[in-house]
């Protein structure tokens, strides 16, 4: 690979940030469990690698309060929001502690322990096979092992800066 | 990080992709140019890394003919493109010859070579900075250093099997 010596500006952040919103994605909500502790945290940047073997990646600020559960936990769920689950999204990605962030929802447990939202457009458990530091951000490579569908086929997604429900 | 071993079975190949298919994304076209070639193809997994500095990935099947192009060049463009572009899709997701693709849209060059399409809903033109090889794909990390956004806010999304026009 040619790692070009960077002969370029790189851009500035409030127009990657505009030009982000462009792009836009699912919402989903990623969790992990550690010490019998329950964590998640909103996030958009999560996508498919591999379908073999079944592998998806999430992107995680280092610098989040829950980023040490993820890293001792060894494995996280990504559950994908349904349409009408903004409230979910919303805690997930506000202020609001940790754990009490699981008032909000019906969560389960996974085969993990991750928890797991039951009425998930879909969701993925998933245990850690690689992480990969880049920027301010950890990816974490999942290797599937579980999968949930919802009956109803719907999916809420977040872009131009809006809730959009597919 | 706590890498585990393995303790559970993977997801089968057919409920991962249907999975994601519920995940949706929405359609780019990540393009590339060496020794004046041009090269490019349909991807959905691509995301956001950082905005510090503006960072995003793409992922890569290793197995693909344009492959070999994206490692030598070491510059990639992402084209987000807008609804009524589904035939640029469709063109570069499909078994069209490579330098025949570039018929269907109105390409420039940028700043790095690679072809930026005139009206994608955005565009993210990257130096590579960073690659990580997982399972059969290949994920390049780009050091974005130009920004091209639409006048039209509007994207076109891939979900459930379908387009959908956001």
């Amino acid at each position: 690979m040619n790692m070009v010596n960077h002969r370029f500006d790189t851009a500035d952040t409030s127009s990657f940030r505009s030009g982000m919103s462009r792009l836009g994605s699912a919402v989903n909500v990623v969790t992990t469990s550690s010490a019998d502790k329950r964590y998640g945290f909103t996030a958009s940047a999560v996508c498919s690698v591999s379908d073999t073997p079944p592998t998806l990646l999430v992107c995680i600020n280092r610098a989040i309060s829950c980023f040490h559960a993820f890293e001792r936990a060894g494995h996280f769920c990504v559950n994908t929001l349904k349409p009408h689950q903004e409230d979910i999204a919303n805690v997930f990605g506000g202020r609001t502690p940790v754990e009490d962030r699981f008032g909000f929802g019906d969560w389960s447990e996974g085969l993990t322990g991750a928890p797991v939202l039951s009425n998930a457009s879909v969701s993925f458990e998933c245990e850690i096979t690689n992480a990969v530091d880049e920027a301010t951000h950890r990816i974490l490579f999942g290797r599937v092992i579980d999968i949930r569908e919802s009956e109803e086929e719907a999916t809420l997604f977040y872009c131009m800066r809006r809730y959009i429900r597919v």
